[in-house]
């Protein structure tokens, strides 16, 4: 049985957990864990969603694979050294350790990004980078065992790639089917390369001192 | 204050809330609320994630939108008087009435698909048939104030136009932005049309009186 624990905590941004957990839950023979710092609801940024981490993070210090989302809440513990030394054991014995958005912030406040080519939420690649991370401006990053996403909605992109590795395409294709992830967006403006100018800097403004 | 009322329930698949949760909270001026039968932490399909329900239906009789996300607790709901007399009355005031998956069993139970043009998860067209609606295969089809979604995933392309639709395309590509919405899936097999066949029958056979 492979184990993926989720990390939830206060400032998480939902979609960077359920993302990943409605895809890695499919996975056959797959139990996926949402841990805390504690058991218990977590909240996300704007407090009006309340996920549950059903174990500790002490509870489970060995997965198969980690997953840490992002959020506000990430720059906090980014220092918090319970957490920083959860995430430096379990990667010790981790098949993969893994984020999405600023989630890697707190890889590589374990120490796990330096010198490693690494991504984040686009607003967020300087902070990696002050973190000793080598930013990449990929949708996912694999460097070893270590994978990072971009964005938000990047990580149900990042764990089809981890299904895949962990059992073949058909089965890839297969997940992909029962979540009918055909994505369709009105516009192609999911990445700062893509989006109008003008919609980049209302969203840069909008998130100054504050991206997530 | 555009009020957003999301639908929690035993039986849920996360994605389709947490989707356009994650798009429609970045709507200037607006409030998302989940609700439950009860208030209360709701367990996905598989028991292994938790999402908080602040307060009862029906203590938010008259959201502007009406969001119902789809999962296996749908097959008992879309039979549940209290549910279903909710979704009649929001519905009469509501500006958009929406679901993503198999949330539309919940619409038709409630009577407001028949002989309506609407869809849901692939596997559950045939069903949804059943219950009056026209089953259209298209990932989101607004008819009137109604807009049914795909599976799962797809509850982010209609949230994404439901912005839109509220504000304008550049808020739409800003919202975007933010969860750096750029899907690069692996494979490109979404959709029962594009998927080999193989992996549709896999699915099929492994979704067998299990539809969600």
């Amino acid at each position: 049985m492979t184990q993926v624990a989720i990390f939830l905590f206060d400032g998480i941004t939902a979609l960077d957990a359920v993302g990943p957990y409605e895809v890695l839950q499919r996975l056959p023979g797959t139990e996926v864990v949402f841990v805390g710092l504690e058991p218990g609801v977590k909240y996300t940024e704007e407090k009006n969603l309340g996920l549950e981490a059903s174990r500790s993070i002490d509870e489970v210090p060995a997965p198969d694979i980690v997953l840490i989302p992002g959020g506000l809440g990430t720059r906090n513990l980014m220092h918090d050294e319970r957490v920083l030394a959860w995430v430096r054991a379990a990667h010790e014995t981790s098949r993969w350790t893994t984020s999405v958005c600023t989630g890697s912030l707190i890889l590589a406040g374990a120490g796990l990004l330096r010198g490693v080519e690494a991504t984040s939420h686009w607003l967020a690649l300087d902070l990696l980078r002050e973190q000793g991370a080598i930013p990449v401006e990929d949708r996912v990053v694999r460097r070893g065992k270590i994978i990072t996403a971009a964005g938000v909605s990047s990580g149900i992109d990042m764990a089809l790639q981890l299904v895949e590795l962990e059992s073949n395409a058909a089965v890839a294709q297969a997940v992909q089917l029962s979540i009918e992830y055909d994505p369709q967006p009105p516009h192609d403006a999911g990445s700062p390369k893509k989006a109008p100018q003008a919609v980049v800097e209302m969203v840069r403004r909008a998130a100054k001192g504050n991206s997530r």
